[in-house]
């Protein structure tokens, strides 16, 4: 990146992926993915090279998340660099195959951009997920599709928190975006979510169209939700769950939770509030896959980001 | 069953089971039984010997519909007296378990009434499946629980089908009551969804505990929705769907589906219309389980029954 009169300069994005089967029962990514590694006319771009992938087609085949861990946080170092062949964790070796064919990751010869299509149990409608709070080609594209579906809304969540931060299939690119939209149950196909995701898809890759053509994307302002914790489910002396997401709570992704609101009910009926210091908006509410993960929601922060102006090196 | 001045007298009902985990992601009736396993106060009734029990230990230790097939449909005769003990598929062993603990199905020393606790993906809100119509003692038992959970609603389904009846984990009992409850995604569980199946438990005990003491029932009127058929996804010539369900007919479990209403959507935007021959009541729509069954809703008629005055021998 350099940068010319306030404005910074890119590289070019040419080399484009679009995964789906990330986890292998979430249905719209892997459908189309499927679809347009059949017919891709959808997503070609005169300017763009656009490859879909299937990216667990065991576990696609299965519908199952995964077969022996869960491929979205299979991409750190270690696993990368790991001796062992066919004698790894499926998921292992397939992100090792997948860091050859669209990485390596964090080098220039990476992907430019992968786009990870994920489907969620949460009522968090159409959530762009962002790893990282200074790639303004990422916050540049997040703003123009915000605005290019309204008055439909996508919100971004924003996860560069030091701990909570995973090693997702997309961070093998260059500008990783995950693409999460629910509610839609696992294994379940959904037309409204399949065409939400579709639509956003079409904006995405008429941005990066339109940046490969020269356009100047002036500077703007990209409301996100940062990640800060995640809170697990109320358990008992042996692990067992004693409670669930308060109704009140549940399907409230986005929604402003103060303390003192309800937060869980037990099966006795009490109710626990929340006990944090401030407001937070809370999402992931009551996702499947996080049960297992010992995650009932995550709480985030809103902020505005600003994005510089941005155009072609 | 003997008939006195048009009443029938019918045998006590004092063995009463609540299967939980018969499909072991179907999280309500997992957590309920768990629960009342612990502790039985809330299932207890004087009259009454109610035994929680889980179905499917380890599909519910795994999250998943079953391990090797499908409990729900594995207690056919040739399953229940098939030998081959330990070399059986899982859930045919638990089968044969389940009829020795419960029945013998169609014996006299079966248990009176099962209730089976299921979740779907589709929003069928609360829906008893009935699998005789000839049933008198459940007939009046879901007229029972109809009224006594008013204003909340709660549909019969009659599965006496020939060819689409299945052997289910509560045909054991004389009595079977299948209980389904909607939308819920796999894997989840949602307060809402919880405590209305717990709520209908208890009316169901309540009868069961008022039949025991001597009441008699008047007859009465249920409606009921009889399964037509099974529809399945339109598919090509390799089997993969090609269209989904068409979002006017999507949640739409139970409202009228006349000729030429929209049924399915196809990935290119094209509507195909439903084009049976006059008004049917779809439910099931979009169930996660019956993908693999070829099944994108069933189709059902609504009749009322009589059911006959009913008390205890």
């Amino acid at each position: 990146m350099t940068s010319n009169n306030n404005t910074a300069c890119l590289d070019e994005a040419k080399r484009v992926a679009i995964f789906g089967g990330t986890h292998g029962n979430e249905m719209s990514g892997v459908t189309l993915v499927n679809l347009w590694m059949k017919n891709g006319s959808e997503i070609q771009r005169k300017q763009v090279k656009t490859k879909a992938f299937i990216t667990n087609p065991k576990a696609v085949e299965k519908c199952t998340r995964y077969v022996d861990t869960d491929l979205n946080r299979a991409f750190t170092p270690e696993n990368l660099s790991a001796p062992g062949g066919h004698d790894l964790p499926y998921e292992v070796q397939r992100a090792q195959e997948i860091n050859k064919m669209f990485g390596p990751k964090g080098s220039p010869e990476a992907y430019d951009v992968i786009f990870d299509l994920h489907n969620t149990t949460s009522n968090m409608g159409c959530t762009l997920i962002l790893e990282n709070s200074k790639d303004h080609f990422n916050l540049q594209m997040m703003n123009y599709i915000k605005k290019a579906i309204t008055p439909a809304s996508c919100l971004v969540l924003l996860n560069e928190h030091p701990l909570l931060k995973y090693s997702t299939s997309r961070s093998v690119a260059k500008h990783p975006v995950g693409l999460e939209v629910g509610p839609q149950p696992q294994g379940v196909l959904r037309s409204n979510i399949f065409e939400a995701m579709r639509d956003i898809l079409k904006h995405a890759l008429d941005f990066i169209e339109l940046f490969n053509e020269g356009i100047e994307f002036p500077p703007c302002k990209v409301e996100v939700f940062r990640l800060l914790e995640r809170v697990d489910y109320p358990r008992d002396a042996n692990g067992n769950i004693i409670a669930m997401v308060h109704p009140n709570l549940q399907d409230g992704d986005w929604e402003p939770l103060n303390p003192g609101d309800p937060m869980f009910q037990t099966f006795d009926g009490n109710t626990i509030p929340y006990q944090g210091f401030g407001t937070v908006y809370p999402t992931f509410i009551n996702e499947a896959a996080y049960y297992e993960k010992q995650q009932a929601f995550v709480t985030t922060r809103r902020e505005t980001l600003v994005a510089s102006a941005i155009r072609k090196a």
